[in-house]
């Protein structure tokens, strides 16, 4: 396997005085330069879930007892269908029951959910405390842990609650993926894809060639996975934190993906498994709008299928996909807002009649 | 009466790229000038509560009917006790149950709570949408609708939950105040007397020769006790956004006060008359600290009776009063920190022994 070497140094998120920094490597929460320069504080909580913390609570625990005088915990129920305020609540009772001050650190050790509602848990808590990523799935590693971006759902929408809110640091330990469910690595694996059609053609044909040593954890490929989809999100964070323009590019295939986890209703799709077929639907809408041919499509279909992906869209009236996504907040006054692909590597965001995307659908329920 | 002339020019918050104006007068609903050089967008929401919609919400609809194609409104049961999520959750439904886009903007009508909740929920809707504050209680046009602190409460704490998003404007419309219950103009004064002994002596000693104008909402009067008040606010606000040190004198009396709004149950007593009680026991202890000696309690005391405002605390045991503001924001590692006088218009934020802390209660539950 030929591999780009990759290097020991954080990735950086220039963001002024905002800025941090992503450590990609093996055995990180043991490793005293992936705590050095962070505050100590009195006091810290560790947020995570109940599929997580057997694995590695203690671990993140024992890593920091020698930074702080209090370790508290608190595991939030497994799934995307308890980010909701009523779960977000028992983060603030872990705290102000155990009399946290705001100074308390909160690492956030677990998946994307996790991540999200301790992000915003940590932007509302006394209104605003620090707060440290530990991700422990692929798709944590390689977007939802990077960037700030922390949230809720709402029944009429995901994401909808939420707040940007920078880590201090984002370490992502390749070694706790060893333990990761195949269909969630795969899930893992949808955003990676995501990053060659939006940024960089030649990343994608790397993934083309690599998929295989990804599928079974080479820890040098999902390395080299990982940092470079950090720094693809890393550049365009820097460029635009809070998603005023260019950001919105990295929710290519989330429009789509975003109705199939609300429609079927959170936790039926994981989030990649929805943003895989999302992406599948945006590159045929792409097709569709005479942006490009039809040879993106089909590698990107091959890839889903390699990764065991779900490439057919789920059966919902087309109205009813329409509803979903008009309360997407890319949406402007009602019109729903694509992430679409010009060329192989650039992405651009435009609207696009609704009887072309009810076309689109179609054939994606067919396929 | 002899009075500064005041001056139609706004008040500017200095904040970066975040800076706002605070616009005071007469009939500022209806004046174009109001509104000048705001965005306009396809939907606004005007938040609001039971009590004052009936009063101004046509008004201001009817203003801002120039402005949005959609002007849409919701109404929360009015009082302190209602700041929490189950309350702020209708924000949030009334803004997805409309289809209401990030573009939208919330409209803040009433008083403090009104303003919290609503500066909340635009920090958090979509994760960020622009706000404008119309309030319509004295507190509220002196304090809470400036600086970008908004919250609501947890069962453990006051506004432990919330963020400093500041507003896109501040309108401090006097002719609002014509309406308010007595007992709430003189809650407001609580926090206009607060100025004083924190930043300017002589606005003290000119709210003492003009309290019974104020008390006789005396137009002039009450235009320049909000804009001293809201400059001496603009001022500490525009040095320390987000209260890493200076902004901390802002809550003298609310350590104690908020003790009381917590122990006695939200809404029992209004805020402005908790910092009353709360600005006379700070400062009998800054007296037992040797700090000051006991002429300026004997001058806020007798404020306080003029205006109709508490004096004598509630009773409640004093290790009930120590928990409660062991939980302060202020607090550090369980320690209270209080903002102490150290000369008028001086003030200081240092801890103090438990002891002489429980003294100073027993002291004012006698007075």
């Amino acid at each position: 396997m030929s591999l780009p070497t990759t290097t020991p140094e954080p990735i950086r998120i220039a963001l002024g005085e905002r800025s941090y920094d992503i450590h990609i490597g093996n055995g990180l929460i043991e490793a005293p330069e992936s705590w050095a320069g962070l505050p100590s504080s009195a006091d810290a909580l560790i947020v995570t879930n109940t599929t997580v913390a057997p694995l590695f609570a203690d671990r993140l625990g024992a890593a920091l007892a020698a930074r702080h005088r209090r370790v508290l915990r608190v595991a939030l129920p497994d799934g995307e269908s308890y980010k909701d305020w009523q779960h977000l609540n028992l983060i603030f009772d872990a705290l102000l029951g155990s009399g946290c001050d705001r100074k308390t650190i909160l690492y956030a050790l677990g998946g994307g959910v996790v991540g999200d509602m301790t992000g915003f848990a940590a932007a509302c808590f006394m209104r605003g405390v620090p707060f440290v990523q530990v991700p422990t799935t692929l798709l944590a590693q390689v977007d939802s842990s990077v960037g700030g971006k922390t949230a809720i759902n709402h029944p009429a929408g995901k994401n909808m609650i939420g707040a940007f809110y920078q880590p201090l640091r984002v370490l992502c330990d390749i070694e706790l993926l060893d333990t990761l469910p195949q269909k969630e690595l795969a899930a893992g694996l949808a955003e990676v894809i995501k990053y060659g059609p939006i940024a960089d053609a030649g990343f994608l044909a790397w993934i083309e060639v690599h998929l295989d040593d990804l599928l079974a954890r080479d820890r040098d490929a999902l390395a080299h996975a990982v940092r470079r989809s950090c720094e693809i999100k890393a550049d365009v964070v820097g460029q635009d934190e809070r998603e005023g323009g260019l950001r919105a590019i990295l929710n290519f295939g989330h429009t789509f993906g975003h109705a199939i986890e609300a429609g079927l209703g959170y936790g039926q799709w994981l989030h990649g498994e929805a943003v895989a077929c999302g992406m599948l639907l945006a590159t045929e809408l792409s097709r569709r709008l005479g942006l490009i041919d039809g040879h993106l499509g089909e590698r990107l279909r091959a890839l889903c299928l390699r990764a065991g992906l779900p490439v057919q869209a789920p059966a919902m009236p087309i109205e009813r996909w329409l509803q979903l996504m008009r309360v997407d907040k890319k949406a402007e006054a009602g019109d729903i807002r694509f992430v679409l692909i010009e060329d192989v590597g650039r992405a651009v965001v435009r609207g696009a009649p609704d009887a072309l995307v009810g076309e689109v659908i179609r054939h994606g329920m067919a396929a």
